[in-house]
């Protein structure tokens, strides 16, 4: 049978996949992966293509953004083919284009769902997802940019928390830290001054999660300045109004401070 | 080792494991599961077990909201114990007072990530996850509740989409549709009267997200009160401002009506 199915990898490494897109693969005519729109800190290819009994092309940036996936979209006209992508397939734009690229010529898409950054470092860090505005990344510092931060200023305003994903392009081994977002998100502030990313405002600052040894931080922006979060990928979230439950779940698993109880309603 | 390690199932069925996932449920001492709080609508109990190469304890919602989870909180003072549930865990409040609780009693915690509905529709429906603001979930009609209507509101003043999720008790084989769904916004309409949930309104359906045969369609809410999405587990979005990609991913994956390209700006 013809036709192009997304495979969500999860998170990590290899071991994110689920068994639904592991048995598509080894099922699949050809199969093809990226890992560079987001990082899998662990993952090996020759593992993978050992657990999946065949030989999966990686495509670049440049074949995918510059070529349009041209190898992948001819090979899915000719058989059933599986592109393997980090996290959970489309939740970010890419390859947006070529899944309606893909339609277009007569190809039938489907999508197998992986684990997402998104929905895990919300439930790593014990807040609670209804309670969560828009979403926004903070781009590295040559793109200077106030948009991340009235994203959070806007949030607050309606009581909701902020996940902040953090600018990264893995094949260039380039990843913004949490230390670096919050010095962009502070040198908006000195410019602004609403007071909502100050050294004593709250924050969660998370990396690698998924993985056996993931971090979890809670405090006030000027602890977690000094806090050594380890390798990528890292992202943040600014909290605003918490329920108590969610002032237990910071304390008891991102070593927020027990302060935390009386400052919050 | 001692410990509880929440691992989340993934969608469908139980090929929606991580590799990870299956690999901590082998090595557990015992294992827990409950099937009520998300439906996978193909899930087998029995080849599950097959799967793990282990008994594994059915939990029902007595179990851990009137017993609050006691059984599995004393097997995990002992030994090391895994508790699988539906999706991706901690993404909704579902279970947070049972991590807390266990943290409490010096257990520790870990989580094993799955794919959640909410990136997985959201991923589907071609839509851009930047763009949403807060997710609601509609209520059974017995809990009659303006919110999820305000929620959409607020969203769309903010030029934001919303997913909606659509209440379920999988335990009384309840399940809220969408048909369901959009009649209770259409009541809040009639009474409030702001223009957001008429039939004319653009909408999308999804159903039986993460299985093979997934019901995906975009209309106006006229069209899709007609439409057949087929059994359970359905959501919801309203979308507010579109990008072009958008629009032409609602008329390429969903359905969507070629009029909507001249509808948005």
């Amino acid at each position: 049978m013809k036709g192009l199915t997304f495979v969500g990898l999860g998170l990590n490494d290899e071991a994110g996949l689920s068994f639904r897109g592991l048995e598509e693969t080894r099922n699949a005519d050809s199969a093809f992966i990226e890992l560079y729109t987001s990082l899998l800190p662990e993952f090996s290819l020759k593992r993978f293509e050992t657990l999946a009994g065949k030989k999966v092309t990686l495509l670049s940036r440049r074949d995918l953004e510059e070529a349009n996936g041209e190898a992948l979209l001819e090979a899915a006209g000719q058989g059933c083919v599986v592109f393997l992508v980090p996290g959970d397939p489309f939740v970010a734009t890419t390859h947006a284009a070529l899944r309606i690229e893909a339609e277009k010529r007569g190809i039938k898409t489907q999508i197998i769902h992986g684990a997402s950054a998104i929905s895990a470092v919300i439930g790593l860090s014990g807040l609670q997802n209804y309670k969560f505005g828009k979403t926004v990344t903070i781009p590295f510092p040559e793109t200077s940019s106030e948009t991340p931060y009235n994203v959070i200023a806007e949030n607050r305003e309606r009581g909701l928390h902020t996940l902040c994903l953090l600018d990264l392009k893995a094949d260039e081994h380039r990843f913004l830290s949490v230390n670096e977002g919050l010095q962009a998100l502070m040198a908006v502030e000195r410019k602004i001054q609403k007071g909502v990313v100050t050294s004593g405002s709250l924050a969660v600052g998370a990396a690698r999660v998924g993985s056996v040894n993931p971090a979890l931080k809670a405090g006030w922006i000027g602890e977690l300045l000094k806090y050594d979060f380890g390798g990528p990928p890292q992202s943040l979230i600014f909290p605003s109004e918490l329920h108590f439950m969610e002032v237990e779940a910071l304390i008891r698993f991102a070593g927020a401070s027990e302060k935390l109880r009386g400052a919050v309603k």
